[in-house]
Parts: structure tokens; sequence; C-alpha cells
């Protein structure tokens, strides 16, 4: 064998180019550099003052790569993905019938409870044990920080009673009973069988400082048994000292002091943007999505946050662990639900539009964290979805299987999305694949590597300095 | 307001469980603990003395978490778990008619070319230039690790001119040109018009230390030009000094001290496991894969992963950088090809075994690490797939939109995979996906956060001292 000899030869019928860049044009411009003390400096161990929690429904590795490829091209960065140290986590949930068992595809409310509680749920279950049949509590982390003395915020463009915030501050064991009208699936929980009542009932019972979201038609409901018998659940808020606000007006009105309730959609709040939706051959597009849809009267999810923020950062706490650093902290999460809502939908448009204005309020977290490095930020999902970014389907692939829409990027190129668990014009499914998840601050290098939803469960409660 | 009210209110109607821990069967037994100090100490910078790169073709998250679930249940962990430092990488390839914008699906070929040269290309290229007419290489980092004295291997189980082993040593505009008399498609690159012919000639003439893997039928073509002309790529490779083998027995007697040449098949390598595909409604399964189906003549991945690891390990470089820690080091790349080519086949069962076999390799990779940490170990994929974990079909659902499968999985449980890219009984395709990246060793904290396929190029060079 001669290497000097094979390399000649190879060198005498090609003259190579040498990489000096990886750039989208690939002008050989930008030769990453080494990010390792980069790193080094992001790993900040040790306790937190606040947590904030975004969480992105049904935002998969695909449903991420759909939103940034759409709206900043694929060379281009969103703000989620900015956070410096990430991970992957499976979100499986437990059976129903023998809690032994996993299941391999999650609901929000089986995953929601796992994150929220460090358990193991079956799906459809808020923040309660799996196969139980009376009331059977898991402490949240939102219940476990309250009582430490921090402030607490749950936001959401679902109904504030959908599974997602219920899971933080609520338990019962069918996520639709959401109001005292809803209750037929949860008779053990009825405040007129001397149980803690609906979700919504739950939420504002449970003092949380802010709830901003959608779902006004549950808090219209009337309560049907213990002291505010008779009453609607807002009336209930507002004998708890709750100022309830329904638009974005009466949001930015709200001052610090008191807790706030926002319900600003009947049902769920608005969608961002609209478009065609996914087809079966030929499918729909090439389309570019209309953007700018919700009502001014809705607040944006950024609106929502970044009131949030201010209520959470100004409030003093009420006593104990917040105030460990001077002036008290705060856990807060915010849910992009209805990413996971359109993508069950198959709407391409409206879930990007969603994921977009889910990472704007991820934005407004990472600058409140910029000026208040002691805050835990994290960035996941619930579960994986539908959406696929697929090959162009030939002109004649009449019997292409799914439901698909030509978009037209920000790059100004075509991308096809599919959607292909659940037959065209049903409710998609939710998929089992594992989902990203980030973070910055501390103990925000737990989440590097791969763990469990129920892992993020303790990685809060450290920073905290709950357990 | 009256916080201590409501939490008293909360109180009186639940009593909570206070979670203690995340287990699998929610036993509380195993609380996390703080992995801040794990993470920091794995942050390692500076020079590696020795590269070995995973890659699992079309191994997404979505076909990790199917392997994890069917081989070692949901709460399990693969090898390729355990890597410390992860992120997600973007893979997108640009348009051959306009390499200024991206497309949104790769291939392998294209993919490859972004890791091993640091320089996005169009789909089907071969570490050469998109849109480029005549012979347009970029350089590979095994070639610049060559070229500064390090040894090199290519291990694989498809044919080792298929397109993620042919990216480190060959430059070709079409993938398809993988022997002499597989030309067509490039002209300009033939021996008889004075180009650097196919892959496989190129493969050998680079003088690539180790080559491992399946198509032989493209070493038994026989040469139209230069020196070697009517001699086969087999018998070119003897004369250049190859050791070449053909079978297990064969692989196991190569002592070091020479190049090494195992085509251990005509074709692709043999599967490791067999099962039902996927079939349209009503599906295929419950099964259970039947395992241990490859040939005892053909090596498995490990086996290849740890002759290759002995030889490189063993030999002397020839020259330069390779010796700067005293020893000469290496680079290695082994492919775990097969998961894509399942996965394109809508067979499950052919899939896992294949991300089973590839996991194992890793697990010979790590342990060699652990004796030599002066070692970047790298795992991770070019492009995401179709199969995805679905909710199980409904039994009135003849609709369904895919072909699946339900399989038993290690938890006892069923896990129902679809398929739903292209038509049953077509190639499934390639989706658009960020991809998963893991990594440990100096340098491997570039993996973490959000990068680009072109940036572990950069990666692998600097802890090589190649850039």
């Amino acid at each position: 064998m001669n290497p000097m000899y094979l390399r000649k030869l190879a060198a005498t019928a090609l003259l190579l180019i040498v990489p000096t860049g990886s750039a989208f044009a690939d002008d050989g411009s930008n030769t990453p550099s080494d990010k390792t003390q980069q790193f080094r400096h992001a790993i900040v161990g040790g306790r937190a003052k606040n947590v904030i929690l975004f969480l992105g429904d049904g935002m998969g590795d695909s449903e991420i790569t759909i939103a940034r490829n759409y709206h900043v091209g694929a060379a281009g960065r969103l703000a989620l993905d900015t956070l410096p140290l990430t991970g992957a986590y499976t979100t499986y949930p437990v059976q129903e019938s023998n809690p032994s068992l996993p299941e391999y595809v999650t609901d929000s409310a089986a995953s929601g409870t796992g994150w929220a509680t460090g358990h193991k749920t079956s799906n459809g279950r808020i923040s309660t044990v799996a196969g139980s049949t009376g009331i059977a509590p898991y402490a949240t982390i939102l219940e476990l920080a309250h009582a430490a003395g921090f402030r607490t915020g749950d936001v959401s463009t679902a109904e504030i009673t959908d599974a997602t915030p219920a899971v933080l501050a609520s338990h019962v064991n069918a996520r639709s009973c959401q109001g005292p009208a809803n209750m037929g699936p949860c008779p053990a929980y009825k405040k007129s069988a001397g149980g803690p009542g609906s979700i919504a009932e739950q939420l504002v019972e449970h003092g949380v400082d802010v709830l901003l979201g959608g779902g006004k038609q549950r808090f219209d409901q009337v309560i049907d048994g213990g002291p505010f018998i008779g009453k609607s659940v807002i009336q209930e808020a507002q004998a708890l000292g709750y100022t309830v606000v329904t638009d974005a007006a009466g949001l930015a009105s709200v001052t610090p002091g008191q807790p706030v309730l926002g319900l600003f959609n009947s049902g769920n709040m608005s969608l961002e943007w609209t478009g065609q939706l996914a087809q079966p051959f030929p499918g729909s597009g090439p389309q570019q999505c209309t953007e700018n849809q919700r009502p001014s009267k809705e607040p944006s999810l950024a609106e929502m946050t970044t009131k949030a923020l201010t209520l959470l950062d100004a409030t003093p706490g009420a006593h104990g662990q917040g105030q460990a650093h001077g002036t008290p902290g705060f856990f807060l999460q915010v849910e992009g639900a209805s990413i996971d809502k359109q993508d069950h939908a198959e709407n391409p448009c409206g879930q990007i539009g969603e994921t977009v204005a889910f990472d704007k309020a991820i934005a407004v977290g990472l600058e409140y964290a910029k000026k208040h490095p002691d805050t835990l930020v994290i960035v996941t999902a619930d579960h994986a979805h539908t959406s696929q970014i697929i090959e162009p389907v030939a002109a004649n692939q009449t019997n292409h299987p799914g439901a698909y829409s030509v978009l037209t990027t920000a790059d100004g190129a075509n991308m096809t999305v599919n959607y292909a668990t659940e037959p065209h014009g049903t409710s998609q499914d939710h998929t089992g694949a594992q989902v990203r998840i980030a973070a910055q601050g501390p103990q925000a290098a737990n989440v590097v590597g791969v763990s469990d939803q129920t892992d993020l469960f303790h990685t809060m409660a450290r920073a905290l300095g709950l357990e």
C-alpha cells in the first residue's frame, strides 16, 4: 500500500474546493465559530427566582421546521431556536385500565399531568391518578409554587379550562369537565357532590394570580354547590377578589395588586392567520397565508405574556420562598394552544400562524430573562403531531394518501405539507415521537440529552427550591 | 384578594399527592437528580485525536422513538440516547436549477454533502457543486483528515458506493454513478473521458484505510479508462494494496498494516429483522418481529465497527497531524443505512431491526470512547422519514389514509406505526423535519441548540485541527 501514491492519483483527477463556510446560498462567508465556551457559560446551576414555561401544544420538530421554513426561511432562526440548551423528551401516557402499561400516543391532559406533577397518568385526566375512581389529585408545580409564596400565572390561546392550562391548577378525572354545567363525566368532582367542582371553579379557587385565555362560556355557567351555589364562576371569581376582563383594552387597564381573570373569547381565542386547508390530490395552493386575522379586541399571546410578566414581576408575593431573593418570584405557563388544534384541522396556515404567535410570546419571555437572568425559561411541547414536510406530489399521483397544501415560503420556494394520520376531513392524530425541549437559566442543563416529560416537573421544582 | 383564603378553600376539597418520582410505573422511586454538574463536565473543548460519526440514514425522532418503544420500552434507553450533549439540525438542500433557493426535503446525497463538506448541494449530488456542469468537487472531511495524516474509515450496511459512504471520498454529479458500468448520468466523470471515474473507483483511489459494506457488484465492474483500464475495481483495489474480503470470516482474519476493502453482499447488506409490512386498513399485526435474520457470513454493523476501530487504532498514520498526540488519530464514519430503506418499504420490523443494529454499533463506539476520551463521537441522521406512531386505528375506519402495522413492544403494549407520505406499495418519502444530533468528547458542545448539517463539517474539522 502506498498512501502518497493514492493521494497523488486522486489529486490528478480532482481539484478540490476546500470549504470556508456553511451559508444558505453557500457563499462561503460564515464558517461557524467554536461554541464550546458559550455553552459552558450557558450552564447555570442553583436556584431560579422565576420560571417561565412556554408550551407549544402539538409543536413537534416537524411543526417547528414548517413554521421556520415558512416564516423566516430554512436558514432563518425563530426565537425558540435561540435557547442555548436543548434535548428531547418522551411523552407517553399510561393506560387507564392498567397504569403499569404505557400507551404510545398522549393527549395534552396526560402529557400536561406529566410535566405539571411529575406523574404519568392516562389520556384525558387532569392531574389525577390513572385508574382512580374517587378524588385522587397529584400536586402540581403551580400549586407547590403558590404554597411556597411564588406568584403564579397561567396563559393560553385555548379556553383557559382546556387541558394544558387546567393541569396546573385543577384536578378532575376527565378533561371535558371544564365548567359546572359540563360535569357529567366527573360526578365525584361536582360541587353538589361535595367535590372540588369543575376546572373553571378550581382555577379561580386556587387563587392563580394571572389567568388569561379563552373559555368565557365555562365561567358563565352556574355553580351547583358549595358557598357560591347559584352564582356564575365569574361572579365567584369577583367575590374572591379577581378583576375580570374580557378584551384587550380591559387587560391593558389592569394594574398590579389583585388577581386577574382575562376571558377574551367564549371558546378558544381567534386564529392569527388563515389560509386554504390541506386537500386530497391535487392538494391546495401554492398559497401564502393571510396574516393578522385576530380581532383586535382579543390580545395576542405576546401581549398576554407581556402583561402577565408585568403583573407577576410587580406584585409582592404572599409569603415564603418566593421572597428568598428579596422580591417575590413567580411561575408562569404560556401555552400556544392552537398549533395543535390547527394541525388536527389540516390547516397549515392556521398552524404556522399560531406557531409564529407563540414564538413572539417566547421572544417576550427571552427579553424579560435578559433583564432577569435568574429566570429559568423553558420551551417545549406536549406531543408531536401529524403534519409532515414531504416531497412535491407528482402531477399524476391521484392516489396520494394524504391531504396536502403547497406553501410558498419566505425563501420564495415551495414547501409541501401533508396530513395523513386520519381520513381527510376528520381530526388528525397526535403522534408519539419524542419532542424538543429547550431552556436557559438556572437548572436549564437538565433538559439536555433524553429525558421524560415527568423530569421537567422536577427540573422546575428544583429551580424554585420546591424539592 | 386573599390568597390564604383561596389556598385554604382549595385544600379543603383536595388532598394533594406530592410527587417524589417520575418512574414509568409511577412508583415514586426515582426522582431525577440535578444533572448540571454532569453536563458541565461533558463540555470539552480543544482538539480530538479521533472522530467517529454514526449516521442513521432516515433516523428522525419518530424512527428513534419507534425503535426505543419496541426494543427497550418507552421508559428504556438506547445507547444513542446516552450521549450527553444534544441538539437538532436542519437538513435542507438547494435547488439544482437555482442553488440560491432551498428545497425542503433532502436526499442522503445532498445531506451527506452538507455534513461531509460544509457546503449545501442539490439532491442526488455526491460532494459536487449544485448546478455545475463540469467536474466540481468539494473537499470532504475524510479527504482533509487523510491529507493531514489521520487514518480514515467508511462503513455502511448499504452498498459502500451508496450516497452516504460515497460523499466522504468521491465526487460525482449523480449518486447512481456507483460503478464504472453505471456512468451514464455522469459522462464528464468517466475514466474514459479523463474523469475521476465512478464512486467505486474513487473510493479505492482515495486510499480510504477501511472500507466495509455491501455493493460488491460495483467493484466487479470493468474500468473503462486510465491505468487500470480493463480491470475490475476489485483488481484495481488489490493493485493499490487493498486486502479484499467478502465475508465475516475474511474480515476477522484481517490484520493491521494494509487498507481493507470488505464487500459483504452484492447489493445492500441483509436485514437484521423481518416481519409483516404495513398494510392499508385493517393494517398488519399485532406482531412481534423475527430477529437474527442476517446470514452469519455477513458481519453485523457492530462487528464491522469493532474491526474498523481495531484497524484504525492500531495502524500508524501516514504523516502529519494525525500523529500530533504521539500516535495517529482517525476519522471513521459508520452508517446505519437501511433504517431509511425499510422506512421507504413500509417495513416496521426491518426499520426497527436496523435501528437496533445501528445502536449496537454506537455502543461499540461509546465503549471505545470510554477508553479513549480524546474521541469525538457524534450520532445523527441525514433526514427525517415517513413513519409515525399514531393512535390505534378504529375498527370501522376503512378509509384510514396510511398503511400501518400494530407492533407488540417490549412493554407488552401495542404501538401503531403508520406510513402515508406516498401511496401504499410505492417508496415512501423522506420528510423535511429537523433531526437529532448528539455528541460527546472534544467539540461536542457545538451540536447543542439548533444548527445546520453543514455546521457538523466544521465541528468535526475543528476537532481534528483541520480548520
